[in-house]
């Protein structure tokens, strides 16, 4: 059956389109995070829409199970191969066109394929700006942002990546084409289909190609780091920053001190940013296109806030170098956590307003279970979204460091549930939050979200096994 | 099986609960349009979420027809108590409770029959702004807005409705209830299943409650009305407009100079607002919170325009009087479009940047169907939103009026096609536009849509024949 799969694959997409040794392929099974899966059955490299409805045609008559594969930034293993059953991975990479830019109607029609960056410049090219921002954004493909419903810098300004999309093209499980890559705005005739796919992880059709909405390149920004008391004073300024810097605010994260002496570790060049610590910080942006007095508008809020004791001190870049200094910081954080090896990420979302109870109860959660752990949490404060991360104690090994960490996140978890929180902000289901994401569901949930799969992928042979379990049991 | 059915509803819920004689029922069967539909089997007027359940719960059990119903400001016929088969009316006007605001967290929960405007002014009240803003606003309940995923006048700074709703509560066509009232900004954990209800016209589920976004109170604003030469002019006009007024552009109307004329003959206390007349008009408004120099903003806009061309002449109102005036035109025209009688409304939608070469084609082509019909299009331009509306020659009778609007419609929509336009870009399917909408779907297209209908509605009881015709043909 491989060897009847790879014969088809090399006539229909030349020599290029298809790797089937275990060296060509080994790149394939790795994602950003280190993760590692299966050797695939064999990659396919279809270089067009059609080319990738023949082979997922060829699939469905064969029973072969495919997995689609954008950038592989992601971080629930969602597109790594499987270990159980051989997978044919389905590369998006060739299929990597800008097919149009329309600047007076704020779009763009890209192939999957395009890596992000490729979108924001082509944008940019034309006086135009698409707004999603990740780290992984040069590398990671506009098709798994929209397979994955992506996040990033910018969702409190501009929204989530579903926000972002106007039409999409997509290839069913079967190979029939859905295509709807009409550059409107509005559209309100009938289910709007493409919600289905956008966020879906690649399990209920492959994304070939979109249409994304483009805004304004705001040419003007300010970045500017506030020391602030506790978090409850962190959610009282993003109430007041909201309404003081209007809808222009572009980023407002909570860095805690520790975040800042992890950053200092890492990145010998940083100074402290301000005088005297502070228990947290808010990193905050404004980026506006036109004329408007930014700095006013910043430093309206810095006495607006310093009135209601909302902040101690703060800094507002005065240059560019300056701003992309206090930006370093959130970087060179995440680089600090990094190096101290295996610890728990989490990326969980609650109601901005229940972000200091939580905060407090969390860390209490974790100080009970291990007195030594460090807790380190940051986050987009005004989407809610906390990447509330654990360090084990140093004296741990490894497997003593996992098992912990393993019962801190079912605690954890379960405290997000009795707060409406989400365990997944924007990282996704794939495999590794299967089982959490199961248990939270419903049965009304679980019934439709199977329905969903088995209307659109009846045979089961699409992403097999992420988000729902594989319905055959393989 | 009426009978039953009334018995059943009255020990149900209650006395105020249940409306069985057709004077009482008679206000269900009529809309804003002036539509009628047949006299329902009753309507039912559940108080809570577990009536709505326990209501569709029986209707399921013995096999009875429903359609939900909002504030009856809808255009296409899509609540009205269908013709054929006798149908339940559920009417959600009884379950309009404000359930939670919380200020932090910029959400509201509501059930899904509070009024817009209620909703819009519970936000006020804690500083807050809900953007959706309708003309119905006074009459139509969010629960509606929901399901037909309405639009309106901010949508170019705030979105449709669907951007607007975080969590959703859902009563399925066998009376379970499907709820996600998380108040969370970011959830990216499986299949988005709320997507599926928004826009759905109530033919998938009933919306019971919401969880809506906030947005900070847009405290100052500023309208002008700018005379342009042409179409071609007034797009070009909206690319300087988004990037000058930022993001703070909350209304950019297209208005020709024969709606002009239209409303000063419906509004004689109205004056000719510039000088001069013009072929076109762009009614703009930015507005912002926070201390911004809109003035500034505008004035840059209006020399950049003179610049380049577009503009003629503007006038920027100088006080909330003046303001208003100048949206008045904007409703004047519409009164004055009413007095004509008879008339072609069309709700498209197009690329931004066709707008001109569309305008121009489909005058021509009307006027060859009609040499004495008038065209009158306006819109939103910045969500290429088009009213293209005909009156009718006054010489025709009324029957004679409705075939030659008919075949107008018929090529008007074909033309749509051609310019890859959608034929209701905010206004729904319902009844009256399923022929056109079902001409313009893909096979897959249909056979996922039915697949989704037969998912949640397996008996096909839910406001049957909307969007979709009956399956069973009845």
């Amino acid at each position: 059956m491989r060897d009847e799969l790879i014969t088809f694959l090399q006539q229909s997409l030349g020599p290029n389109g298809v790797l089937s040794n275990a060296n060509d392929t080994e790149r394939y099974c790795l994602d950003w995070a280190g993760a590692r899966g299966a050797e695939p059955l064999a990659v396919a490299r279809p270089a067009s829409v059609d080319d990738v409805a023949d082979v997922m045609r060829y699939c469905h008559q064969h029973d072969i199970p495919v997995v689609p594969q954008g950038g592989g930034s992601g971080l629930v293993e969602g597109a790594l191969p499987d270990r159980h059953t051989p997978e044919l991975v389905l590369s998006l990479e060739r299929l990597n066109r800008i097919r149009a830019l329309d600047a007076i109607n704020f779009t763009i029609s890209v192939d999957a394929g395009c890596v992000l960056q490729e979108v924001k410049d082509a944008a940019l090219a034309e006086d135009c700006f698409f707004p999603l921002a990740l780290g992984a954004q040069g590398s990671c493909q506009i098709g798994g942002n929209i397979s994955t419903n992506a996040g990033g810098l910018n969702v409190l300004r501009y929204g989530m990546t579903r926000q972002l999309v106007l039409g999409l093209e997509v290839v069913l499980p079967d190979g029939r084409i859905l295509s709807d890559m009409r550059p409107l705005h509005k559209n309100n005739t009938g289910y709007d289909l493409k919600q289905l796919f956008i966020g879906a992880e690649g399990t209920l059709g492959i994304v070939t190609g979109a249409v994304l909405k483009l805004c304004p390149q705001p040419a003007n920004s300010r970045v500017a780091l506030i020391g602030c008391p506790d978090v409850r004073a962190v959610m009282q300024l993003y109430g007041l920053a909201r309404r003081s810097c209007c809808d222009l605010l572009t980023a407002f994260e909570l860095i805690p001190r520790r975040c800042i002496e992890l950053a200092l570790e890492a990145a010998p060049t940083l100074r402290d940013p301000l005088d005297e610590p502070h228990p947290v910080y808010v990193l905050l942006e404004v980026a506006a296109s036109g004329e408007l007095d930014l700095d006013a508008m910043i430093e309206t809020l810095f006495s607006q806030g310093m009135e209601r004791q909302l902040l101690g001190d703060g800094v507002l870049a005065s240059s560019e170098a300056q701003a992309a200094q206090l930006w370093q910081f959130r970087e060179a954080m995440l680089e600090g956590q990094q190096r101290r090896g295996v610890h728990l990420r989490t990326d969980i979302a609650l109601p901005i307003s229940a972000l200091d109870t939580f905060h407090h109860q969390a860390e209490r959660l974790v100080a009970e279970l291990s007195p030594d752990a460090e807790v380190i949490a940051y986050g987009h404060v005004g989407d809610g979204n906390l990447h509330f991360n654990v360090l084990p104690p140093t004296g741990l090994d490894d497997d003593d460091k996992l098992a912990l960490l393993h019962d801190i996140e079912e605690q954890l978890f379960e405290l997000v549930t009795e707060f409406d929180g989400s365990i997944s902000a924007e990282h996704g289901i794939g495999r590794i939050k299967q089982s959490a994401f199961l248990a939270s569901l419903s049965a009304p949930e679980y019934d439709i979200m199977r329905g969903l799969k088995r209307l659109l992928d009846p045979r089961g042979n699409l992403s097999a096994g992420r988000i729902l379990p594989r319905s055959d049991g393989r």
